[in-house]
């Protein structure tokens, strides 16, 4: 009774977040009421972004270029690096231009349970980074899962070897609450509170309170 | 900062329902983290679905051919027809498989401050269909927002020439409650009381109390 069409086009949809089988049937009817433009712009969005959006070749984050606009920003500080999970987190913290460092984008969190091993994650390529030189800290923006615990604790054992001050987010960020939805107090606080927990002395170059 | 075709993606997903800025850009960042495969899949399914699926010339529902399942069933009651606003309705009532006639998609409900006027349906070829002869029931399933009784209004004024026992849901379906949401029993209730609002008496055949 219903088309095949309109199946596979149900189904399709179901590969995006939070999207059930009821809410891809509405979609999709949706779609197929709305002029054909729409919906093959749609289409060609996905096919162009897919196509033409890399990763940047320094930190993993996205971008249209080899190297993205951050990584080639003669005026942010390469010497500070900030570690996040995703691309929206990064954006997160983009939003409210305090941190003036550049960013680490791992591409997930190590969860063995989920098949998530440490080789999955841009581990070597931020390995390869410090080992380059010029990096005087890494700020691990995580949140407070225990996966995120596992994954700092791998990230300082990567680089133990180098002489690095390494800190993580802190106060302010209350459990559970995710990065992406911090409000931009919450976050500053994180970022002003974050904690050593490897070598160095807190530099206050960061601290946003100065910013 | 954010790359174009992200922001391109962002704002082409916003044509589906119930998605917002924030629910748009998480579902363009998820569909950038996902191997090509099966986000070019859901672009696919929407090009094959926009360019195979058309409309039935009889009932103006979904088809991927000229005339749809339903209207081609030898086995489907030609004599009534249940007039519907949208596919969802049509499928939501298919669901329980009760209603052995056939449907006519109308396309939305007349609505002049959005700008639905009545040449905007599928009331020509409503009309047209009827003129053809055959018809002894025209069931109105459109609910009970003021549009739904503006369009049933104009239904009946169309088909006021025709010798038809023109009946509305009724019984059943509680007000605000929209036809895709009803439950078996409450759908099988407002199609067994239909209420005749205008010509004949009220055949048997299509109580669900018999069927």
């Amino acid at each position: 009774m219903i088309p095949k069409r309109l199946q596979d086009l149900v189904e399709a949809l179901r590969i995006l977040p939070s999207v059930g089988e009821k809410s891809a049937f509405r979609m999709a009817l949706h779609l197929l009421d709305l002029p054909d433009e729409n919906p093959l712009k749609l289409a060609n969005a996905i096919i162009n972004a897919k196509e033409n959006i890399l990763r940047c070749s320094i930190c993993n984050g996205l971008s249209e270029s080899a190297i993205c606009p951050i990584c080639s920003d003669e005026k942010r500080d390469k010497s500070v690096i900030c570690i996040v999970e995703r691309q929206s987190d990064m954006f997160a913290i983009e939003k409210y231009q305090k941190f003036r460092g550049v960013y680490h984008v791992l591409g997930g969190l190590i969860s063995p349970i989920t098949g998530i091993t440490p080789d999955k994650l841009s581990l070597s390529l931020l390995k390869e980074r410090v080992e380059a030189g010029g990096i005087s800290e890494v700020i691990i923006a995580l949140g407070f899962s225990g996966e995120a615990e596992t994954t700092i604790f791998y990230i300082q054992k990567v680089l133990s070897e180098f002489p690095l001050t390494i800190s993580k987010l802190a106060q302010g960020l209350s459990s559970g609450l995710e990065i992406i939805h911090a409000d931009k107090h919450t976050l500053n606080q994180a970022i002003d509170n974050r904690k050593i927990i490897s070598g160095g002395i807190m530099p206050d170059s960061y601290n946003t309170k100065r910013g």
